[in-house]
């Protein structure tokens, strides 16, 4: 196996692999939007075309929203060692409201400053074409794939995967690897790769207290009669204590300390905390103490309000002394707290904080999702880390998300296989936002790091 | 002077009473949107031409505000020696959110088992029609009225009165009278007619937290971002300590311990304090603890938040880390706590518990009102007192409020003279509420409580 000849040629077809991926750009595979049903049809087509051609067996199943792209390859030379590798991502993309933001056609990539710009060149058709394009350089340049690959290419991603899970499960046989890739994720920076091995877990939740039956006026029972919003707001202030420690009784249980060697590796990436909060708005870590602004987001669980309301909040005053108030949590979740303690953790706490005549109700489906953490250690990690160490010239960051990516729990829980995470989107690739864009250097140096990757694989 | 004959009158006009006050009902005159405008003025024209109908001097003068209706009427047998009463009340409602829960619309009154439904009802046309109609039994049954009578009719009641104060300040010499009626206020029951000595003064105040600079992903940012809801539920949860005391320094300066005789005569009302509560769905005191109901409602003063929101309140979840939030309070004044030194206490304490990154801005207008307390042998609260018990056979309670009516204070202050409170609302009105409503009992013996009050006035 020389990797060298196979870099050469995905160097070579370079301009080949960026004109595939306009083509793919070109087409408006917004999921969320019924309307463009035809143009996510036509997506999952277009991937099924190119990697029939390049000899996978290549089919869009129909689901009862947007279709599943699954394609496998098996090697000429396959025995029973030869591993079976799943590659992950998504063909569809976020709708492109605010149209007026963007300086050019959301469905017009172009590139400028040696960036790609359009409506999923990052998240996630760049990142996606980057693995078709390595199996490409690998096929074209030796005749055949050293590992056996599987591309799951779903096309509900931005619309909440709604046929993912019944699909994974009625489709177990076919799709369980022994590892799955996941490309949805970021480098540290423009020239130090990284691999996400954490991902914080989340479950939700909302309350309504409720006092009085009706609302009041505030002069004629302030005093006398329970408000909600006082009510709710003390359970809220007292979910912290003064160290940024949530307080809810059994929250922890699960959530280790930090491996020495991990916060060794964090620490030494030496963010520059004053500028990133700075870029907030802020100065200060709001977070447990003792605790730096990566451990906090990466390692760290944490108690959210995302939403309040209660009472008048027009315009004016309004003497009222309002009947109930509402709030929004979210807890994002680490190590193997699991979801559904926490959830009733949550609402003991909750019930216990409310004083007399004040009355909680939790409106959550429950559900919600643990981290997902692979040890540092896992071989297929290991493999990965060298193979962007050897593009990059760098140690690949192995870092955590404060967000979530079900599909991560998913793939374990239901086809029972970890995940690596490698993408190489950058933090400023505004995902979701007017004027997306993609370095193309993370295209052609990502699509070089899984030529090495799948080497690695095979090695 | 045949009282009997003018009461009489009053009883055969009583249905025409009922559908002048309908047609009054039906002007949707909320003064705290600007939205609202057409309607207070028309509310304001519709009380001119009633007024000069009756023979009154009436004019709705401009204010920088809603129009300010003033009627004078001067007896044809008027000498040095004719009492000259100003009689207050206003045409302004409060807003009708949340309109779903109206069982009937609110700008459609509707009759109910002897219940008159629909926004001011009781807060304030009905009550401020039955002195109108009162002076139009007089003026019918006997072509002229024994007293000199001033009308003024605010439309800025519900929205803080900002016209009022300029307007009694330029108008002085015409207002100025020997005594004031505000019909503002409550029975002790449905059967017991009350005069109101004591009202909480009030004052009134709106924050904004800020945190960061925009709406963060609670994923990405969540734990080391401060997060504005937090920061301000804390702090409400700050403004009180576990006896319901308010922790503000200084609130308490200038609160007299409640006289013995009045804390006496309050005990012999009796109040069903257990039965009062649970009519509003309550079952404990909720105000400083060592006081009955009627102390914390008429006798302390409270801090109340009115409203409050923050970052996503619509429907399902949305994983923000919101960048600020708001909080509307109000503080019910008793003795001599002074409005402004309230305020700057608030805003002092409310800076204090913000904690790093979270930022107070206040944009409460200013103003407010101390309480007002009338001696309770004030030659006027006596002649009431003796005309209600003519009309219900019962001794009329003298009782305390704890809402506040400002234009006490200030008719003292401005105008040098007392005012007597005298109303027909009862508890369980719902004023502010949905299903306001108002006795068509409390509408019909008004009326001629009003009118043996003018007889006794002219004795």
């Amino acid at each position: 196996m020389n990797i060298a000849a196979i870099l050469a040629k995905a160097e070579t077809s370079s301009k080949a692999s960026l004109n595939r991926l306009l083509e793919l750009l070109r087409i408006a595979s917004i999921s969320t939007d019924p309307a463009y049903a035809a143009q996510c049809d036509e997506a999952a087509a277009w991937l099924v075309k190119e990697l029939s051609a390049l000899g996978f067996a290549a089919a869009a199943h129909n689901t009862p929203g947007r279709p599943m792209v699954v394609a496998h390859y098996t090697p000429k030379a396959a025995n029973a060692k030869t591993p079976h590798v799943l590659f992950y991502g998504h063909y569809d993309v976020q709708p492109v409201d605010p149209l007026e933001l963007w300086h050019t056609k959301p469905f017009e990539p172009e590139i400028r400053n040696g960036k790609l710009y359009g409506r999923g060149t990052s998240d996630d058709k760049g990142q996606l074409m980057t693995f078709v394009e390595a199996a490409r350089a690998w096929l074209e340049a030796t005749g055949d794939l050293p590992i056996k690959a599987t591309f799951l290419i779903e096309g509900e991603e931005e619309s909440g995967s709604p046929s993912l899970v019944p699909f994974l499960k009625t489709h177990k046989a076919e799709l369980a690897c022994d590892i799955a890739f996941v490309c949805d994720t970021n480098m540290w920076d423009e020239k130090t790769p990284a691999i996400t091995t954490r991902l914080r877990g989340l479950v939700h939740e909302e309350v309504e207290v409720t006092g009085p039956s009706l609302d009041l006026h505030s002069g004629l029972y302030g005093g006398p009669a329970r408000n909600p919003i006082k009510a709710l707001s003390a359970m809220i202030a007292a979910l912290h204590d003064k160290n940024g420690k949530v307080t809810i009784p059994g929250f922890y249980q699960g959530v280790a300390p930090l491996p020495k060697a991990t916060k060794k590796q964090w620490s030494k990436l030496k963010l520059n905390e004053k500028k990133l909060l700075a870029s907030i708005g802020l100065k200060s870590l709001a977070g447990e103490k003792g605790y730096s602004l990566l451990e906090q987001t990466w390692a760290r669980p944490t108690a959210e309000v995302n939403g309040m309301w209660g009472g008048y909040i027009g315009a004016g005053s309004k003497t009222v002394l309002p009947a109930k108030a509402n709030a929004k949590f979210t807890f994002r979740l680490v190590g193997k707290q699991n979801p559904q303690k926490i959830l009733k953790a949550f609402q003991a706490f909750a019930k216990k904080h409310m004083p007399k005549d004040a009355k909680i109700t939790f409106s959550g489906k429950g559900g919600g999702a643990p981290a997902s953490e692979v040890p540092e250690n896992n071989a297929y990690i290991i493999k990965s880390a060298a193979a962007l160490k050897e593009e990059w010239g760098r140690e690949a960051v192995l870092m955590g998300s404060g967000g979530s990516i079900p599909i991560v729990r998913h793939f374990k829980d239901i086809l029972g296989m970890d995940s690596v995470l490698v993408g190489f989107a950058l933090n400023d690739d505004a995902i979701h936002s007017p004027n997306e864009k993609y370095n193309l250097t993370s295209f052609q140096r990502g699509i070089k790091s899984w030529v090495r990757i799948i080497g690695e694989l095979a090695k």
